[in-house]
């Protein structure tokens, strides 16, 4: 692990990272996803709006669907991701309205379900590089249900299965330091 | 706890909720809160950009500044909260670009804060109602810097010590069914 920690923190943060190399070997079934998005749907939101959605991706006509939309640069390495979750935004309630909150809570609803995954053994890698117009339409989604991460979901596998490039970067990434990101 | 769950999920995810009794006998200083904070800097964000900043408010002036910022109704149970920590969202890259995932990300680590408060013994209670405008007047914040969410954090303390109204809330709130946020 290439990160410092000035104080102790639970072992599934410490342990939780983006990796690329996944087994392609043990499948996932979607019993095996739906505890992720428990710990998903127990997260806390603004008004207790709940303004989360996720497609479970096991199953590999559903796989297919994701891997479809995915920007090019990370298809070359999710050829062997066993499953995905899509995760949405519900942007708007019941009445139309838009709140300032609603990526923020997907957000924190996302940081537990992370973590979870640790738990379980499982490793997460959350990808920004994919089309939601084709997420959209591959899986003929509802007005008002915006895409906004894919996370990659599977059992840690073998590095010297990626392609070259990313065999490099298959490590933690680095981060600030505390006194930067604390404001005085 | 009023909620149910279908699937084994962590402890300090089960545990997890938003109280508003909070002890105001066992005060925090800064250094109770900075493992917090480093919990959140852990937390994954869109090409590690960690767009997300903190305001740690332990002591009696900076709390202060906190408390003056929040809606009246969340000032009417905050009085006993002994510390805040203000979540703040970088908007802008340092080159002046804005992501689709600032808010997303900086939710993300607020959720790997709330379970590391959780596994200290410590609760959190994140609220919407505050003044933006005057959280960045109090604290004469650069431009750039967007707060989302004032944080409550404190030990538990007693609930016969809120007002009448919030003593009937004081309770976990409900969720939808998983059936309800997984998109087939």
């Amino acid at each position: 692990m290439s990160r410092n920690y000035q104080y102790e923190v639970m072992e599934e943060i410490k342990k939780r990272w983006s990796p690329r190399a996944f087994d392609p070997n043990k499948p996932l079934v979607d019993e095996d996803i739906y505890p992720l998005i428990e710990a998903a749907n127990l997260a806390p939101s603004a008004f207790n709006s709940q303004p989360r959605r996720f497609i479970v991706a096991a199953d590999p006509e559903k796989r297919q669907k994701v891997f479809d939309a995915l920007f090019e640069g990370n298809q070359l390495w999710t050829k062997l991701v066993p499953a995905f979750i899509v995760i949405l935004v519900k942007a708007e309630d019941d009445e139309g309205r838009k709140s300032r909150w609603t990526e923020f809570d997907t957000g924190t609803s996302f940081g537990l379900l992370s973590l979870e995954a640790v738990r379980r053994g499982l490793h997460t890698h959350a990808m920004a590089g994919f089309s939601p117009d084709k997420i959209k339409q591959n899986f003929e989604l509802a007005d008002g249900l915006e895409p906004i991460a894919v996370v990659a979901v599977g059992y840690y596998g073998d590095k010297r299965d990626l392609p070259e490039k990313y065999q490099a970067m298959e490590q933690p990434n680095s981060r600030l330091a505390l006194s930067d990101i604390i404001v005085e």
